[in-house]
């Protein structure tokens, strides 16, 4: 093993009951851009995984990133998991001095972001992360927690930095040319016509962006994508909260929901025997999700509201409409992000024809626009669901 | 002098120079319900103001409140100080540990509250203070200033122990029967239907009462009634900035706003000769202040932003609309509150007959429900004003 490797077996081993330090090994996990993430593992199997939060990321020799975010994901998950055990990882150690988290193996659990690329269905996913979502957010805002014990918990949360990050990468550069955004050729007028001097556009992208900067809603896990999400056939654990903070309950709910839209879109277009079943799932997943939110939320608002100016029906209605249109709004956001922007998603990246692709990226960012555009509009997940269905049959011959 | 008073002066020689400490003399000159506030003068005359926030709070024998106070008003005036230092008092000095400020002393100006309740008028206050609101709010937006510098001031300035108290007297005991409320019997009926029972009035002042606790958009003086303004025929200044944070700028123009149309409703309706000058005054001020600061809004908008998503004229109007209605909807909640609150307005304790004090107090909650129902349909300080004249000239008809 190398230095580091030795390093890091060391500290599980001064911490960790379970591991056999003096028999174990450890290795590389993860290939992401920011942080270290190593696999400690005793000859008899048992395992954990070391998480380093280190500031110069692993990802680039240049770059700096403040270790803070692993203080944040320490809280995040501290929180999350006293309301939802079950669905985040446990953790058995925080080195706050070292930025390392020491944490539950999810060996017998494979990310949701890759399951979809090999069209894997997961029939227990929209209950589970829906619960999830109520659970986090709704029991986060101060409507619900004592307003002093709430602004405490935004305190410990304040993440500008990662914050920062979002803030440019899904609510500005998709608006404006340049070189780090990608398109087909072929679509360079679309996107100037579309995106880039869409009026309309720009200044709802702008209302959205600063509700995400401003508005302190709810404990977000502030990166809810598919590759924040490990998941097997009976259940899932919801990790990587580094861009935690309070922020707008929907900006959740509307990333996971338009992170949902693109593998759908994908086997959608290409309409393949094989996925019909898959392609299905998908559709029904995002309706369900969006549905089995506000259930729980209809369900349950008049039972966990404390703030006696909040039990009310008028203001419950509210509530719940403008949790659905911020959702639709962000969903949109994701969607014009992950098709165009500098860190598009994996879908995008697979091998297809110019036309294929190009038809890809105009229907998709039409999703998105639509989203955004009339997003007080759409009433439930059903209704969103059939709305974007025809929008896209439509965007489908136009662009064929 | 007593024991207390000379460790205020022993301080006060400690860190100030220009005061003779040796032929120094120390009173107290605050008669506030919080803090300690006295003075240090020497026999030259130099004096300055200090003020120490105890944790057993000055009118209250049982309550404790968090010293924190103290750093938040010092950062307040630190920042604020900086934007518009000719509008502030300044800092002489700041003892974190022993939650101490020691400042100019005003001697020179009176409060803004006093003076009005003898009708004096000052005829550069509404162009002043529309400056103060615009550069203080509008300059620590994050639009304005980059989003990294705002959340660090914005965290340094949280401030949940002062934030509930507001969410509570403000936000929540007016709207609810309770033996802290003030009102005359005879309006025991009226209250109850039109405030206790008013599901439509509930629900917006729910409405703006999340916004106040959630919604971090500007740093806010956080108490900006006609009571932390010092004033002479020449200029003023804003002090007290306690209850500071970052929230809804609509708030502190909104609170002053109401704070300014209790006075001029006293004289409005009792409608003597002499004091005819000082209700137009009153009247033109509440106008001016609304549209000079929207002047300053629209002229200095696209050159102060920074924001490249917000600089379009779709975003400008829609904000400007956004803070205007805000502004109507904070002063609603400050009349009834200032009206029928556990601490209500000065003016409202004068002794007048039965029959006016219960025509007062319901002509001041009808422009109150007016100002929070109506906020979205009124467009500028112009038809704000003409608007509740002609509701209140309706309502004095009504309940006469």
């Amino acid at each position: 093993m190398s230095e580091r490797y030795k390093e890091i077996v060391a500290i599980v081993s001064e911490v960790i009951d379970f591991i056999d330090a003096d028999n174990a090994y450890c290795y590389e996990i993860g290939d992401g851009q920011i942080n270290y993430v190593y696999r400690v593992e005793d000859v008899q199997g048992n395992s954990v995984v070391v998480k380093h939060a280190d500031k110069a990321v692993r990802g680039s020799d240049s770059m700096l990133l403040s270790t803070h975010r692993s203080a944040i994901e320490h809280k995040q998950l501290q929180v999350i998991g006293e309301i939802v055990p079950n669905f985040v990882p446990e953790i058995y150690y925080y080195d706050k001095d070292r930025h390392i988290l020491i944490m539950e193996d999810l060996k017998d659990y494979e990310l949701l972001s890759e399951a979809l690329l090999n069209y894997k269905i997961f029939p227990n996913f929209a209950a589970q992360i829906s619960r999830y979502l109520f659970e986090t957010l709704f029991r986060t805002t101060d409507i619900v927690v004592p307003s002093r014990q709430k602004k405490q918990e935004a305190k410990a949360l304040f993440n500008p930095e990662m914050c920062e990050i979002t803030e440019r990468l899904s609510f500005t550069e998709p608006y404006f040319p340049g070189e780090l955004l990608h398109y087909t050729p072929e679509n360079e007028a679309f996107i100037r016509e579309r995106i880039f001097e869409n009026e309309q556009l720009h200044f709802q992208v702008a209302y959205l962006k600063y509700r995400y900067k401003n508005f302190a809603q709810s404990m977000l896990h502030g990166d809810l994508h598919t590759g924040s999400i490990f998941i097997n056939q009976d259940t899932l654990k919801v990790f990587d909260p580094e861009f935690a903070f309070y922020g707008p309950m929907g900006f959740d709910i509307g990333t996971l929901i338009g992170n949902l839209y693109i593998p759908w879109m994908i086997t959608y277009m290409t309409a393949t025997e094989d996925k019909v079943e898959f392609t299905f799932w998908m559709e029904e997943t995002i309706e369900r999700i969006l549905t089995r939110f506000f259930i729980e939320y209809d369900t349950n608002y008049d039972a966990l509201v404390t703030d006696t100016m909040a039990r009310s029906d008028a203001y419950k209605e509210h509530m719940h409409r403008q949790i659905f249109s911020d959702s639709c709004g962000y969903a949109g956001v994701e969607i014009i992000r992950a098709t165009i922007g500098s860190d598009r998603a994996l879908g995008l990246k697979r091998s297809r024809s110019p036309e294929a692709q190009t038809q890809l990226e105009r229907i998709l960012l039409g999703i998105g626009e639509k989203l955004i555009l009339s997003r007080h509009d759409m009433v439930n997940g059903k209704n969103l669901v059939a709305e974007i269905r025809k929008w896209v049959d439509q965007l489908m011959q136009e662009y064929a």
